[in-house]
């Protein structure tokens, strides 16, 4: 493996190879099969070059260090289905691999039928949404994708959380790439509050209350209490939305307090309603002129979500991954045996 | 006709039936069948009983005064249609009846196939969206809505409005009455604007852009100008996928830029992954469970969404209607001809 260090002692440099490479291998360490290593490692190093470098490599580690992850795990099955159909079990797999499988299962429902609803549940974490949503789009379909979660997010009028942070995301096919926009219902990302927290930093603004209800802008109370919806009613409704669709993927609970995470896919094909190439002629043209309206003083260029990071994926492919050495070395502990 | 003047010589109320009766005369004499009055009348006297005033019966003035509406109508037909699908054209007419036919061919195609998509345009307003998402929840299904609509959203960093306020909806069905929650993608509603706009009035906050795109909060100049996206990047990416699905819908454009509305339908059969009674009672557990969390300070009730509106429409269709004497009046004029 050709390792070079260009910038800083503290990072190391690998291509997209060699990255896959070392990720597959720990993976593999871990316990995981080739085939699994290897689901895995795409996501981390798509998440990588599409410039979400926290969402990369080092999640390795996360999963490294997950007590859950540790409980027996059995193969992702479909439980049940129907044509337009599916309610997978992830068998307490990491939602890299599960969520990964609802992908493809959704994508071969469309194929067929025109329209699915796919979900997943007694499953982790899943890294990136627009991942799993590009490879809806690029097989030519209109993606939603709901994931719920355990309480962090505190109820508009309430003390304590209820509610998961509960993304939701959108994808369409286009011409070249994807539009895909995807966004949280809560004030700001959990795992932002975790890293701060860890840091023992503060939010510019009282984003979460501590553990009595009171309003904090300091990440660590924010652990101990939670973090409020993003725009007040509007994200708490949309997250209430998606709390009960996790409930449809199988969400664990208990008195109504949701356990774990629920992953549900919403799919169809557009050639249902237009010619497949007319709808992404007219999403195109839609773009442009939303992106040629004229702009504010100082403003360079009038942004599309996802149109960047895909912008950024080719150079970044070229340029190779980053890794801290910190995590770099805690790779090598685990493929020698040293951990 | 038994009218009471209860409070004020300003207003007039009406019981719930006479109120319909009301309604449906003065659309029978504007041109609509007496089964069109009848759909277009339930909804607006749904909105009145349900607390929202300003879209009851109003709203026909609004009608009788659309340029757009005294252009040739044609039937609301299904132009194509799949099992698990189905494009409307909406004939030129108003929303209230064209997404109303919209829904019906939705409930169709989910007691049949289990999901469907189902798009409508060439077509106006439509009024309330949880009006359209009850029937399909009542149905027993899950339901998700999305409207597109002429340009008034200016996207984030841009002078010029390029998306329409994009409302997107969310139906559930529970033991008694479902969940619904309809938000707006724009910082404010644009008929609000409107008012505002009609009395000279200012928002607390400087929502809009005049025409220059300078930031303003008089709702004069937004409305030569326009409204930012709720909760900035947020609310323009979702705007955006809206927008784009109301293309789907065959919304008419002119250089990317859209001229009409676009709406879309997605629902589909809870039991597809869970028996639906089982679903319905962990939503229940769900709501409950968030709405017994402790309390902040002064609050005295954790709200659901669409709650309240059902709580209160019992009573107000006990109380009746109130309606403005200027409206009564012009009601008056066009049923005896004076315009």
């Amino acid at each position: 493996m050709n390792v070079t260090h260009p910038n800083s002692d503290d990072t190391i440099r690998l291509s997209v190879n060699d990255a896959s490479d070392l990720g597959s291998k720990v993976l593999v360490k871990l316990g995981y099969t080739p085939q699994e290593a290897e689901i895995i490692t795409d996501h981390l190093v798509s998440n990588a070059i599409s410039g979400y470098a926290f969402a990369g490599l080092p999640r390795i580690l996360a999963i490294a260090d997950s007590p859950e992850l540790k409980k027996p795990r059995t193969p992702v099955t479909v439980i049940h289905e129907t044509p337009v159909s599916a309610l997978l079990d992830g068998g307490n797999h990491v939602g890299y691999l599960s969520v990964n499988r609802a992908t493809e299962v959704t994508i071969e429902k469309v194929r067929r039928s025109g329209i699915a609803v796919v979900a997943v549940a007694n499953s982790w974490f899943s890294g990136r949404n627009a991942y799993y949503l590009e490879k809806i789009a690029r097989a030519g379909f209109v993606g939603i994708h709901t994931v719920s979660s355990p309480p962090v997010v505190v109820p508009v009028g309430a003390k304590r959380p209820a509610l998961g942070t509960n993304p939701i995301a959108f994808a369409l096919p286009g011409e070249v790439d994807p539009f895909i926009f995807d966004m949280g219902t809560a004030s700001t990302m959990w795992g932002e509050v975790l890293l701060k927290a860890f840091l023992d930093e503060e939010f510019p603004d009282a984003l979460g209350v501590d553990r009595d209800g009171r309003p904090t802008r300091r990440a660590k109370e924010m652990v101990e209490g939670g973090i409020g919806p993003f725009g007040g009613h509007k994200g708490y409704g949309m997250s209430i939305a998606i709390q009960a669709l996790g409930l449809l993927a199988g969400a664990k609970r208990r008195n109504g307090q949701v356990c774990d995470f629920g992953f549900l896919f919403i799919a169809f094909d557009p050639g249902l309603l237009m010619p497949p190439d007319q709808f992404k002629a007219e999403l195109s043209e839609l773009l442009t002129f939303i992106k040629t309206r004229p702009r504010q003083d100082g403003v360079d260029e009038i942004r599309i979500p996802s149109e960047r990071a895909f912008r950024e994926r080719e150079l970044l492919r070229e340029q190779g991954i980053v890794l801290s050495r910190q995590v770099y070395e805690r790779f090598d502990a685990i493929l020698s045996d040293r951990e």
